[in-house]
């Protein structure tokens, strides 16, 4: 089990390695020394990654979910802990709790930073932050489409392409797909990275933001975020591509591919965009009338920090926690929420709610009426039992994960406000949290290492939708 | 149905009005002018009862699931309303949303209070307070025991005396299971008043905190609440006697009439135990190493405090909230437990956790083996789908209350920690909150009129199982 867990992770680490040669070769072009770190780093994980590759190959294919659920977790904690190579060893200095922090809200695309002075960082370093976040953003569609449906975690295998979810099958193989997944998702950034130069970004601003964008990451290269562009155009743009990141990315696809726009009619696309809707014009109106501030101006903020927040993305444009506390409590509700499966999103994500609101809906009726019950419907198809079932074990998993993170860190005396919303962002993968230290007007760096490592432990449960880890833990899964 | 529901409200509004002749006397025989306001009072309330129910006899006995729901929810919003009229028309000033505020808490064993400067209130109105609380602790455990299981709501089936949750039937008929109800409900809370007096508290007092200890109402004599007091014998024996007000009367019934122990076994009373046991050593222990409290002082103060609201009693000795972030987040988190099914306690309940814990339990087991799905347990019997689904509807139901009592509260100008600790607080029918206003040192009664409107109607939820309340909300319920 270990030596496939190895070997897999291992290949996947000789990407990362040629990864690290784009930020050396920026260094590079703009003269800054630290292209040579990148280099080294690239030459240890790669040297290291051949070797264990050489030596674990030959493991046993993947064929038990067991084995499926370690492989997994293993990758994403391999790559987590090598993306922090090259924040440990840059310039500026930074601890190891930091680096991989850092690194881990990169890859599992939270974007909270642990790095205060991202104006003064070199370029490369900057680079390295929105690639990581690009990469685990991919990473993040291939895992949710391919191999959670596998595992029965989180009932994907409703939207899985392979489905008959939409009747006919366009892709037959694994990989036409993943080259269309992965072409649709360059595109996409490129489209975002032009708009946001057209709209007065710099071309490497615009680049890392875009892919920031994309991945529903939220880093950026200011500590104040698309505060410093202060531009209409710019926020706009990127809740277009913010929304499209959080949308299903097999049916964007579909869209593309087959000019099909009925797939947009999916059930967790239409309440996705609903909520969201809702969730800005009702903040937006409240500012309109409790704050007096204008109309237009009110909608454009509100609906860049919310929809930042609900794709789990987690820009933001100025600190939204002036703005009342009907706004705060909506951010901190809207963090729970998500955008849709399949896509670069985290948190609970539009599916789960869809079947929950059924659930209750269903049951109230057989309160009502007894015993009467009718199928669950999905659109045209039912959900069943299993369904149900993996979506109320995932909400028990979440609220228990949200209960143990806010405990231990209370334990290590942070506030109730900073402790509940720091493990919620964290295990949502949004980014700002609330309160002086972790909302959106500050920087997680001044959390002690004990916090960091809390807090990088739950990025990475939230984003593996939690069960995927919590498998591991459990007696069961050791037996035999 | 509006017929049948008017005429049961009726009914129990003689009771009501009956009760009010007991604050009478006591503010007679102290020589306060107040006595005079509580005979008006009966006398209004015992004339329009009558009235209502010589004109309302004879509607439909209440034979489908509909009127049932009806008639509970009517019946506990009439009894809230009347319960305020001595609070309105007392010798002190309270408006009207405060004095329904605090019947409503007094009729749902809440126990927050509006009235700021309860050291200087006549003892009529004080005890009063205390005996709707009471009655509102009797009411509930019927509810619990005989009306709710009837309505599928909380799987309280599961612990209805007449199942065969233990084998033999002591009890045929209703009437007489009523009457050792009510004679074992008197009985434990003479106990605790004698029990309170031989500590050192005043027959007044005794009388009051026994019956809001039993209750596990929480309503005090006093704004400092169990502070005055300063003894440790009587925070003992208040942590008894809240226990067992949070313990199963069916069992204590049993246990009492036929010495059974074995009735303690019940899975649901260890959980309960279990976590009360946990949350009060963690919290000791935490603040003996990090406040270098004493062991026997932190044991006591964190048992008393903690009890308090785990049980969803809500008596508090002092400000727990500065022993610490630990502390703050372990009180959080405690507001949504509470005791067990059929006792007077609130919240989401020891068997509930139970359920849920092992459908996570086996949910797990089935991620990794696939599809063998071994019958979930409670004890000795098979925790069936229809148990399982209605734990998920509550649970559902319980967070999307919490979620609108808190934009409600917050769109009113509330902080955040106010309104997401207040909305709790009063959906629990725990009491106390967190932050300045609704905490331990604080007093709901500085809230503008909008929210305490607002905390009325979720303590009644909160009471009602949610989902009582909630099937009045569909459309369904009103159609045909």
């Amino acid at each position: 089990m270990v030596r496939t867990a190895a070997y897999v992770a291992s290949v996947f680490s000789l990407y990362i390695a040629a990864a690290m040669l784009v930020p050396a070769a920026v260094d590079l072009y703009y003269g800054h020394p630290d292209w040579e770190i990148f280099t080294i780093c690239a030459m240890i994980t790669g040297a290291l990654a051949l070797t264990v590759a050489a030596g674990t190959r030959g493991g046993a294919p993947v064929r038990s979910t067991r084995l499926a659920f370690f492989v997994v977790v293993v990758l994403w904690v391999t790559l987590g802990m090598i993306g922090a190579l090259p924040f440990y060893m840059a310039s500026f200095d930074l601890d190891l709790a930091s680096s991989v922090f850092e690194s881990v809200s990169a890859i599992t695309t939270t974007g909270a930073t642990a790095i205060a002075g991202l104006d003064a960082l070199p370029p490369g370093i900057l680079l390295w932050r929105s690639l990581l976040s690009w990469i685990g953003g991919l990473g993040v569609v291939v895992l949710g489409l391919f191999f959670l449906p596998l595992l029965n975690v989180g009932g994907f295998s409703y939207f899985r392409i392979e489905s008959s979810d939409i009747e006919d099958r366009p892709f037959d193989r694994l990989a036409s797909f993943l080259r269309a997944l992965i072409a649709i998702y360059v595109i996409l950034t490129a489209l975002c990275a032009i708009s946001y130069m057209v709209a007065g970004m710099s071309t490497f601003d615009a680049i890392n933001h875009s892919m920031a964008t994309l991945a529903t990451g939220g880093f950026s290269t200011y500590d104040a975020s698309f505060g410093v562009f202060d531009s209409w155009a710019i926020m706009w743009i990127g809740i277009v591509f913010m929304i499209l990141g959080a949308l299903p990315f097999s049916i964007l696809i579909l869209f593309v591919v087959r000019g099909r726009l009925d797939a947009l009619r999916d059930p967790q696309i239409r309440l996705f965009l609903t909520y969201t809707t809702l969730i800005v014009l009702s903040v937006a109106i409240h500012r309109r009338i409790a704050n007096d501030v204008p109309f237009a101006e009110a909608l454009t903020t509100s609906a860049f920090n919310l929809v930042s927040i609900i794709t789990t993305t987690g820009f933001v444009s100025e600190d939204y926690t002036l703005w009342g506390p009907f706004t705060v409590m909506m951010v901190f509700f809207a963090t729970f929420l998500g955008g849709c499966s399949g896509s670069t999103s985290g948190a609970i994500k539009a599916y789960r709610f869809f079947v929950l609101g059924r659930m209750l809906q269903n049951g109230l009726r057989m309160l009502i009426y007894g015993r009467s019950v009718q199928p669950l419907r999905y659109g045209s198809r039912v959900i069943d039992e299993d369904m149900q079932r993996s979506v109320v074990l995932f909400m028990i998993a979440f609220f228990i994960s949200w209960v143990a993170g806010s405990i231990a860190l209370a334990a290590g005396n942070l506030d109730i406000v900073t402790s509940l919303t720091a493990t919620l962002t964290a295990l949502t993968n949004v980014g700002p949290g609330l309160g002086p230290i972790v909302g959106p007007a500050g920087n997680f760096a001044s959390l002690d290492d004990y916090a960091k490592w809390i807090l990088s432990a739950l990025m990475l449960l939230g984003r593996l939708e939690i069960l995927a880890v919590l498998v591991l833990l459990t007696p069961t899964f050791w037996r035999n």
